[in-house]
């Protein structure tokens, strides 16, 4: 690794004395960044990069009403919810309003990793079962129990973690359904209950897989009737981000319990849990649940803020949009570019899969090479897909035109000459 | 439960329509905060209450520095820690200045329990052991894991979790040594290797245990020898609450993972693990852990502007000098009042037992009656400990002398005429 000045240099020789080396830096080069607005962060010479890889950022970096809202309430009251105030039950009204009217009551935590580790307990103290249904490159968040569920880091599977064909791999959407049924059986060959099936709904870490439509429900519905929950894991997917408020209205099926986190608060750390009254109802019944900061007020401030702009600013109308207009220019570039394999996903949700698909390693070093490239030409995108081979495109929802056809033409330069 | 107005009436019914009946709330009368500031917090009715509970807000409430950090920096830049930045690396600076030399690494994340939660996997991944040594009316946090290892709230212990006599039950400090000792031949006979001693140096929900000095070194020692590490758990003993900056201090001990939380931003959602270097380094050999939210520009931010205001307010010397003045002043109004059984702590985390000790519940009954006279009274403690007789005080570090001069003559009053 070089860095790409003295200062960087020298940040770089800190981090490995001051932080354990768990920490890792995106970038051959890596980048400091020092300021950042909208769609653009700057790094310390001032150059300005094209954010179109942060999903946490979902209405701009350092949006003004959010920032305004976290400063107010800041300034008059940050406490917990074991006193009565305003905040938490206003947040908890407005996200209500956005989810269909089966899910009626919210727990608040800190991050999507509290949300689904909640969920997990959840589905373990109401069902009695032990059992979890998974993609086989899924990733659920960072706590212990998670690690056994996030395939995709590496950790074994926990106990009673059972997972089904990637709807990222050569499988496919298609063959989702069959894997869960078949899964299911293996748990029953097994003696192990199904607690829950726990999904990303845009399956971001397996390459992201947005279509067809609906293609999750058949194996909702399956789970359901052995007597399992279905956890809509919204981290990544909701928010907006796909061109509607959560990932689950793709598919058809509303979901038992809902957990949500990344953009809620737009860099603030907020996340939830939204589930059937009925299963909190039981859950509160079987075991105690406090979180210390979930639902403070300044966590709500900030996340009622992020609501509030996504309304003000038709985000999910500029996420459908402009997602409709950056996918049809990535599809154009496709067909005159046989290094994009295939183009997926929805709204501000894309994944650009490249290389040879009987080459996996080849294309994962193509894909990293593509990323730095962009990198030094000002655009910052990311990689996901169990083979490293899908460029992940996530950028704030505020992205204009414009901006999706710097990328495309970026993207253009530094992709191989097409031959 | 009976609300104070209208209002409040209307907020409890809104929370019961709203957020999971998992939510509790303080107080038979629960009460409506709406604004804060230093040691007070205020209704909606304007009326003031000394907060002699929150432990969050160590700096004092909405404390305009941290405030100020916070927008600053939220209006600037909010991201990630793959990127290079200053302010991880400057937060870590300063943290590791307060820890012992042997302490080199940190990794940040969000919440208390997401750094105790961090600190068994570690635990498990770097000795290959599963066992874990708490004390049996222990809370380290609420994710799945550490439910197993807080019997405070109830949940079955986890596989590979056993238990010691808290050294607030009868037993007594005293006994601590030889408990762990006990522990550990019973692990041996079981086959379970002890991976950590996980402990909560101030001991707050087995009853706030502070004396002597030194008391857990022995247990310490034998867990090493056994080839276990220790974990200090400082989310509610740190940052200068017991008049040092950390509860170890008082043991003479030096941890090998440390993890901190709740006070850290004084309200924002920041939280920390900081550990050995080889400890820290055999766990990224061996497993991945990415933390979106930990370590993000804001949460950085806030924390310094914590940490400098505990070092230009002087606030650990505050809080030995009125921790020790309020001390007094219970063991004063203890020699008069038969109803105080014993006065526990260090700084300004203070344990006031009460009742017969041959009598835990009514012990309990009589706590919960003392605790809603003093909110009546406008004096805000709660309570704590296996038989929940002991009131559990911890204000902001910058009380002053004449709150506590407040708090023991409201207390007195509120206490049963003695006979």
């Amino acid at each position: 690794m070089t860095a790409s000045s003295p200062a960087a240099s020298e940040l770089v020789a800190r981090r490995a004395r001051l932080l354990a080396p768990s920490y890792r830096l995106f970038y051959a080069e890596p980048l400091q960044i020092v300021r950042a607005a909208d769609v653009w962060m700057y790094d310390e010479g001032g150059r300005a990069y094209l954010d179109a890889y942060n999903n946490v950022p979902v209405v701009g970096h350092c949006h003004p009403a959010v920032v305004e809202a976290l400063a107010q309430q800041a300034r008059t009251l940050n406490t917990h919810t074991r006193y009565l105030a305003e905040q938490p039950l206003q947040l908890a009204e407005e996200l209500l309003a956005t989810l269909p009217s089966e899910l009626g009551r919210v727990i608040f935590t800190c991050t999507g990793s509290e949300a689904n580790d909640l969920a997990v307990q959840i589905c373990k103290a109401v069902t009695g079962r032990r059992g979890f249904i998974i993609s086989d490159f899924a990733y659920h968040g960072a706590t212990d129990v998670l690690a056994g569920m996030s395939p995709e880091d590496g950790a074994p599977l926990g106990p009673g973690v059972y997972v089904v064909p990637s709807p990222g791999s050569a499988a496919g959407p298609a063959e989702f359904g069959a894997g869960v049924r078949a899964c299911l059986g293996r748990m029953q060959a097994d003696g192990v209950g199904v607690a829950a099936l726990l999904l990303d709904t845009i399956f971001s870490s397996d390459g992201v897989v947005a279509d067809p439509r609906g293609f999750i429900a058949a194996a909702v519905a399956d789970v359901r009737a052995a007597g399992g929950l279905f956890i809509a894991d919204e981290v990544q997917a909701g928010f907006g981000r796909l061109g509607e408020m959560w990932g689950f209205q793709r598919h058809g099926v509303t979901p038992d319990l809902v957990t949500m986190g990344k953009p809620m608060g737009n860099g603030h750390p907020v996340a939830a849990l939204v589930g059937r009254a009925e299963v909190l109802d039981e859950f509160a019944r079987r075991r105690r649940y406090f979180n210390t900061f979930g639902g403070n007020s300044v966590s709500c401030a900030a996340a009622r803020a992020v609501l509030q702009v996504i309304r003000a600013e038709g985000l999910l109308q500029n996420a459908e949009r402009t997602g409709a207009y950056l996918q049809a220019g990535l599809h154009k570039l496709a067909a005159r570019q046989p290094a994009i394999r295939t183009v997926r996903g929805a709204g501000l949700f894309i994944g650009v899969e490249l290389g040879n698909p009987r080459d996996g390693a080849s294309g994962a070093a193509e894909t990293q090479r593509v990323v730095n490239a962009l990198r030094h030409r000002g655009i910052l995108v990311g990689t996901t897909g169990r083979g490293g081979n899908v460029l992940k495109i996530r950028p704030p929802l505020t992205l204009q035109p414009q901006h999706a056809d710097l990328l495309l033409r970026e993207l253009e330069q530094v992709l191989p000459a097409a031959g």
